[in-house]
């Protein structure tokens, strides 16, 4: 038996930073492209422009600097407070995967529950 | 701004409990009837029955006593095995619940982010 879990970030009650918008900068840095960090993530280009502007609208801040050149073209790059922004959230989350680990080992080890795995 | 989780255990892969089998022990416990704490979580007796079924198949143990009465007769308790799965699981909750929120502030709290909340 393991532990899963799903963490992500409210502002509000709003849902702002979670796995999948974890994933759109971290395309965004690899591709140096929206468009491309979408496909890697199965999103359109349209979606991923969404979230990035909901991100922006809800932080207050700029996070993804597009370069001209439309849909293909051009290129995005994430500003220094994305960049700030994805290396604290990967920082929790490894934080928060290992603490799980633990408490789960602490809670279930000593079962008497004797449970199948 | 601020962290939100969801946690849950698998077997094999196979999600076994989770917040909603949660709810639904502690509707058995409260009422002493798997009816009524199956409507408190809005889902069919069916339904409570066939969590109940995977849950001791993939745990190997008996976790609900059924009284014989039929759908609105009838009674059921937790088993022994039940009840210190879902102390266990409360358990881990809680403590996850504390540790989330402390390394949420410890990675956040010296922000160059300057977010919003």
């Amino acid at each position: 038996m393991e532990i899963r879990s799903k963490i992500w970030l409210e502002i509000d009650g709003e849902p702002v930073f979670g796995s999948g918008r974890r994933a759109l900068l971290d395309g965004i840095i690899r591709h140096g492209s929206i468009n491309r960090a979408a496909k890697d993530i199965n999103i359109s280009y349209r979606k991923a422009l969404s979230y990035i502007k909901t991100m922006e609208q809800r932080f207050g801040k700029r996070l993804v600097e597009r370069k001209a050149g439309g849909k293909s073209g051009g290129g995005a790059i994430l500003t220094g407070e994305a960049k700030e922004l994805l290396q604290r959230y990967k920082t929790l989350e490894d934080g928060i995967n290992v603490m799980l680990d633990k408490k789960f080992k602490e809670v279930f080890a000593s079962k008497k529950v004797t449970l199948k795995n």
